[in-house]
């Protein structure tokens, strides 16, 4: 299956911006990335976390409601019909009286096929205004493809890509918004996540300044998809200062090449989960 | 602590060698690494995996004895209190009528401070002649820092490394036999396995041919020495054919680096044990 990545920067409410015309402007930004994707031949397109309202925690939180998140789902569902692909795209949502961030698919259809909500709440601000979830991450079948979420913070926990996997999932798709300054998640921890588990992963960052409550931040860019193996496929420029341009990268994903990494080095039938959940009782 | 890890050719039993010319010949090894291990400042030197015997499950099987394994372990005390340091030494070992394979760690006053056997033991020959340890990983305390002990394909399982860091590792010794072919371990495990779990991890692997049930095998050296920020402290060449001389590398390791990493990002605390198990439960 062809699947593609967007990297973009944000519009981000304040500063005379209302959170519905950030929302609106952001939508289209993914509605234009969807119709490259199409022409790409791409049947899912992922896109970063929070892109629909701007990743900034606390600028966002005193204005969210639930007819913003309506807003926002039936605008990914128009933008999945329109390109006639399968639409990863991340909001806010409530549950009960707790914001959670949330990552979803929708099918080409409009039907909405999972709702995650993120596990591993990053740093004092996504900390203080949202509050972590503790559903299993979702797998779902798209086109013969096993496709899994996870968000972020999410899949630097071996634990979280294993759930995953475990669950079924071939390919796993991760939304995100990670800094310029840790690179070391793209250069060192996805690519084991990848082969570790066997799984392909598709990791969509944003790439431009953002507002938080200790001053400015800068999303690094450098989306990218790593193959079943550890092997990067492609991957999107890092970003270390300013706005940027609607990036896009597109690559072949399949459960052939899962199946062909598990077979090589059998980790995930190898592994003892018993014993595991033993030591974790003695502690 | 400075700490040393050992690569090197082993010598295995067969065509003539007896299994205890073997072991009195790589024992001669071990203490020339721990002589020059000594003069180089260290106090802790790992060795390979199954160096003691040669790396070859089927060819040791058949001569295995409580007697030789005595010689092995009275020999790696010998070395230790000779050369003032601690030894990580690997051997197979006999629990009711199961071998194992162990690794201990033994004192400079000889004492035997603790012994593991390998939880995932890899591929058909070594499952056919050897039978799964289930005991956690053990973690020692050595001049201030904690030491756990795995074993070659042990370390490639992330759930293996957080039991040890949540025993408290700041670094992991890790006798291993990897053959040249598997440089991902190298390349993309084991620095994201240092940084996930934020502990050092020594890796000492044998590099020369060795034989097995299916031909001859190349051990490929590519002893490393990883810190807790997934950064490659110290290493030794890789190595694709023929015998090597025996290289040693050195490398300063601490439980302050360590603290510092888990300071960065806080992965240890921030895991949600609670979460997983309930994930595991309901699949």
């Amino acid at each position: 299956m062809r699947i593609s990545v967007m990297q973009a920067t944000a519009s981000v409410p304040g500063g005379g911006v209302p959170l519905e015309a950030a929302v609106a402007e952001n939508l289209a930004c993914i509605d234009r990335a969807a119709g490259q994707a199409a022409a790409e031949g791409a049947s899912l397109l992922i896109t970063p976390e929070l892109f629909t309202t701007g990743y900034s925690p606390a600028t966002i939180a005193p204005h969210l409601t639930d007819t913003v998140v309506r807003r926002i789902d039936d605008g990914a569902a128009d933008i999945a019909r329109a390109h006639g692909l399968h639409l990863v795209y991340s909001a806010p949502r409530r549950a009960a009286d707790a914001w959670g961030i949330t990552a979803g698919i929708v099918a080409p259809s409009g039907e909405r096929l999972a709702t995650y909500t993120k596990v591993h709440l990053f740093g004092g601000e996504e900390q203080e205004v949202f509050t972590a979830g503790t559903a299993a991450p979702p797998v779902v079948r798209i086109d013969g493809l096993n496709v899994g979420l996870l968000i972020c913070y999410d899949v630097e926990f071996p634990e979280s890509v294993r759930a995953s996997a475990e669950a079924g999932a071939d390919l796993i798709a991760v939304p995100t918004a990670l800094t310029a300054e840790f690179t070391e998640v793209q250069d060192i921890l996805l690519p084991a996540r990848a082969l570790e588990s066997q799984v392909a992963i598709a990791y969509a960052n944003h790439a431009g300044p953002a507002p938080s409550l200790e001053g400015p931040i800068q999303l690094g860019g450098g989306s990218l998809v790593v193959g079943p193996t550890g092997t990067l496929v492609a991957s999107a420029a890092r970003h270390e200062a300013g706005p940027s341009e609607l990036t896009l990268i597109t690559a072949e994903v399949s459960a052939e090449d899962a199946a062909a990494a598990r077979a090589r080095v059998p980790y995930l039938r190898e592994r003892r989960p018993v014993v595991y959940r033993e030591w974790a009782a003695d502690r």
